[in-house]
């Protein structure tokens, strides 16, 4: 078995951590401008105590309709889902809504930069998978294949990312080879 | 006093619908994807009743650190703050947060557009507003001016956007007038 470099294993961060450290980063560096949005809620009921800040008493989380992240790196408009897996030997595709398939293709569409950022937390791996080997996998899912790409074929069809301190996940380093 | 015509007042809609529907029909048209960005919030309780949905029962509103909208249009990374004012002389400045002001900054400098989009409700007015007007005004406010700008300033340097029925809010056509 191979020992872990501890010193660069995500220490119980989630991925959505690790990212926002990552554009953080970029943003301070004034590399790219990349932020999460915020988590869809529908809001149904909102108390307005006096002296105090509204407080939401009831809301439900919605499905997003598009995807976590987006922004702008070197004049392109650039957006992805961030998904981890415990699982180690594939990546369910279930996670993934079908809108969201839709939106990343529309962005092709228009010229932008759409991709996956896949974690196997088990194995501290990171993938850039582009949008076009998604859509590749997500038609097999369609037409009856397996519900999932196996570690093999993410290895294959994307690029790996290796983790580091300062930025945690370089993902922009890696755009260049995603590009035709 | 100007007679109005009804059938493209905004009939007691927000701005926020009336741009909601206009990216809608971009959407649907293939000519960008442009999505409102969800309100934040902070989400601190939440229960989970058996065999039913989960319940935000505490959350509170966050201040925005981005805008409200962005997406891709031609290519182009697009980043823009709506707002509507009942006022019928000026637009207030307070509205809008410093670090909006320089989220938008950003944007410009990596090469995106960033715009105000202003409603005066009253008058049923729209007006598409590049950055580099309202960080001028913006200056102005910071070093001791005005806390607002006048329509007639609102008039003089931005492009003036007609309400009709489909798109509700066409601004798409006004941002060649905003690029030199
Ligand atoms: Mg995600
Ligand atoms: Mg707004």
């Amino acid at each position: 078995k191979k020992k872990k470099d501890i010193s660069f294993s995500n220490r119980g961060k989630t991925l959505e951590d690790e990212l926002n450290e990552t554009n953080s980063f970029y943003l301070q560096r004034g590399l790219a401008v990349i932020h999460k949005k915020p988590v869809p809620v529908q809001i149904v009921r909102v108390e307005y105590p006096s002296r105090s800040a509204a407080v939401i008493r009831e809301a439900y989380f919605q499905a997003p309709s598009t995807t976590d992240y987006n922004g702008i790196w070197q004049g392109r408009y650039i957006d992805f889902e961030a998904k981890e897996t415990e699982i180690r030997t594939s990546f369910p595709l279930k996670n993934i809504h079908e809108h969201q398939v839709h939106h990343m293709a529309d962005i092709i569409r228009h010229g932008g930069l759409a991709f996956l950022i896949i974690r196997f937390s088990s194995l501290d791996r990171y993938f850039v998978l582009p949008f076009e080997t998604l859509e590749t996998y997500w038609k097999r899912m369609v037409t009856g294949g397996r519900k999932s790409m196996t570690l093999a074929e993410v290895e294959e069809s994307s690029v790996e990312v290796k983790p580091g301190a300062f930025p945690r996940i370089d993902y922009l380093s890696v755009l260049h080879q995603l590009m035709k």
